[in-house]
C-alpha cells in the first residue's frame, strides 16, 4: 500500500491511503489521523489501511480526491527519531580515496552512522531554504525505511521485521560546513538542515521482488537542472542491509514507533551510471584531474529524485524541490 | 511556575501543573493534554498554566492530588529534537590533558554539539536499563532548557527570549563505546543511550536571580550510592550560555518548538567542588596518578542529581534512579 501525509494546517499533517499509480487519495481519520498515530499502533491499524488501499485500487470508493504531490508534507512531518547510515561504503571508499585518506578495515563491517534532524522534514515539493550558497549546498539521494518500535539488542535478521515503510528521501548536506564538524568528532549538526521525503511511502510488498534481503534493487535517478547526474542500483554495493543498520541503531537502546534510518548516498563502485550527490561527482573529478569542476548547488537549482519500477512506474512520487536563499529574522 | 508528565498508558503521558513545593499537582485536560501541545502553542496556553498554577500555590483547587515522583515521565516523553552541548569547555580540556591532547583554541569559541537520541527520554525514578556493565556506564548531570519554535539563523541573544522551560538531567553515556564512535567522526550513537528527565521542568522565573545571562547560578548534585561525586556551580565556568547554544543549534535551520538543548556535564575548573560524571573523575586521578581508580558504574548502582534554591528546596525534585542489567529479546 501506499501513504501519505497532506497538509491540514496541523505540525502532523493529515494521513491519507493514495492508489498505486498516486492519482487518487482518500482520507482515514476513522482509522488514524496521522502517520505516527498508524505506526504507534501498526498491527492493528495497519490491516485497516490496506482495506481502504483495496477499495482504492478497485474504484469502490465515493470520497477519493486528485492527489497532488504538492499537498504533501514529509511523512511523518516531525519525527522521533532519524538515524542516517552510510551503508555504500565504496562510497565513503572514494570520498576518502579523493582526499589520500585511508579506509579503515572496519568501515566494512560497523556501519557509519549519524542522528539527524527528524524535526526538519520537508515535503516533496517544498524549497530547501539555505542562508548562505558558500555552505557548499548539496543533494544526497538515498532510500529510508520507517520502523514500529524497535527493541535493544535486536539482532540484524529480527531487525528485518520492524522495517514497515519504504522512502526515498533526499538528505541535504552542506558540504563546506562539514569539515570543521568531522574535526569536532561530534558529528554533522549545521552540515545537514533539511531532509525531504517522497511524496509517498510505501509498504515493502509494493516493490514485489525489488525488494530483497532488505534492500531495495532498482535505480535512484537523481537529476538536476534537467541534467541526470546518475541512477545507480539501490541494491548493488549497499555494504550494510537495513536490518543491520536497524540492529546497528537499537544496539544500546530502542527504538521508538516511527523511527527513520537512512541507507546515505546510493553509490556504485566506480560510478558506472554515475552519483547521487555533489561531492561524490567533485571526487571523481579530483581523482581523475586533480581538481573538481562541477560546483555545488546554486540558489534556484532544481533537483528531482525518482525511482521507478521495471515497468517504468514511479514507486514514490517524484521529489522535486528548488533551492532557495533564506534570510534569517532575528 | 512547574510541570510535570505523568503516566497515564499513553506514550505522551499527562501533562499536570505542580505545587512549588512538589507536593501536590493538578491535570489540565482543558488546557492542553500533553506537554508538546503546550509548548506548539506555549503563548496561547503559558498564561493557562500559569494562573492554575497560582490557584494551586493558593489552595484554591478542588481537583488537587499529591504529586509522586514515581509517576513521572520524561517532561516530553519523546521530543523531536535534542541537542546536547558541551558548554563546560574546562572540562573538555580537562579531558584531553588525562590523554595528552591539545585543546583546539576554536573550542572555546565554537561550541561542541551533537545530536541526541529524543525518542530515548526516561523519567526520573526508572531505571537505566542497559546490556553489559564492560560498556562503561556512566552518568553526565546537566541543565537543559526546552525551546519553543526557533526560527533559523537567529542570534544568541534573540535567541534567549525562546527558552521556555528548564530541567535537570542525567545524559547516561557508555564510555567505552565512545572511542570507536569519536574515531569514525559521525557523532555519538549507541554511547548515549538514554537520557533521564527531572520529574518536573520549570519557568526561568523560578529560579529567581539564580537565573541570569541565560545560565542558571546554583550547584548542581550529584550523589552517586548515596556519596556525593560533586556540586560545581552550573553559573560559573558556562563558556557558551543557552543563547549561544540554541544559535549554535539554528544556524542552518529552523528548530521545532518543544527542543531540548543540553549544558553538557557541568564543570568547574580545577574541580574544586567535585565532577558531575565519573569520567571527569577518572580524568582527575589520570592527571594525579597516572592511572583512574574510580571504576565505572555497576548494575545495581544509584544515582541521584538534585539542584536546590538558596533556601535549601529543592527546585526540579530528584533524578533517583537505579542502573538495572537487559537481557535483549530477539
Amino acid at each position: 500500500m501506499k501513504l501519505a501525509t497532506i497538509k491540514n494546517n496541523s505540525r502532523d499533517g493529515q494521513l491519507v491511503v493514495v492508489s498505486r499509480d498516486l492519482t487518487k487519495a482518500v482520507k482515514v481519520p476513522e482509522i488514524a489521523h496521522t502517520m505516527q498515530e498508524a505506526l504507534d499502533n501498526w498491527d492493528d491499524i495497519s490491516p485497516k489501511l490496506e482495506k481502504v488501499y483495496d477499495q482504492l485500487q478497485n474504484n469502490t470508493l465515493s470520497n477519493t480526491f486528485d492527489f497532488d504531490s504538492k499537498e504533501a508534507m514529509a511523512a511523518i512531518p516531525r519525527a522521533y527519531h532519524w538515524a542516517d547510515g552510510s551503508a555504500y561504503v565504496t562510497h565513503v571508499e572514494l570520498v576518502r580515496k579523493a582526499r589520500n585518506a585511508e579506509l579503515p578495515e572496519t568501515f566494512w563491517t560497523d556501519p557509519l552512522m549519524y542522528m539527524g534532524a527528524s524535526d526538519a522534514f520537508i515535503g516533496a515539493n517544498e524549497d530547501i531554504k539555505i542562508e548562505k550558497e558558500e555552505w557548499g549546498i548539496d543533494f544526497e539521494s538515498e532510500v529510508a525505511v520507517i520502523t514500529d518500535d524497535v527493541p535493544a539488542g535486536v539482532n540484524a535478521e529480527n531487525a528485518q521485521k520492524h522495517i514497515k515503510l519504504v522512502a526515498i528521501i533526499n538528505d541535504v548536506s552542506l558540504r563546506n560546513l562539514i569539515p570543521n564538524e568531522l574535526a569536532k568528532q561530534f558529528g554533522f549538526y549545521q552540515s545537514k538542515p533539511w531532509t525531504t521525503f517522497s511524496p509517498v511511502v510505501v509498504t515493502p510488498d509494493e516493490l514485489d521482488d525489488a525488494w530483497s534481503n532488505a534492500k531495495v534493487h532498482l535505480p535512484l535517478i537523481s537529476t538536476l537542472n534537467s541534467k541526470v547526474i546518475g541512477s545507480p542500483n539501490a541494491g548493488i554495493d549497499m555494504t550494510f542491509d537495513f536490518g543491520q543498520l536497524i540492529a546497528h541503531a537499537a544496539k544500546s537502546r530502542s527504538l521508538m514507533a516511527g523511527s527513520v534510518i537512512g541507507s546515505g548516498t546510493v553509490a556504485n563502485q566506480g560510478s558506472p551510471n554515475g552519483s547521487s550527490c555533489l561531492a561524490e561527482v567533485r571526487c571523481l573529478e579530483i581523482i581523475k584531474d586533480g581538481k573538481p569542476s562541477t560546483p555545488f548547488m546554486s540558489f534556484d537549482d532544481r533537483i528531482e529524485i525518482e525511482m521507478k519500477n521495471k515497468k517504468g512506474e514511479t514507486i514514490f512520487g517524484k521529489i522535486d524541490q528548488v533551492v532557495k536563499q533564506y534570510d534569517p529574522i532575528n
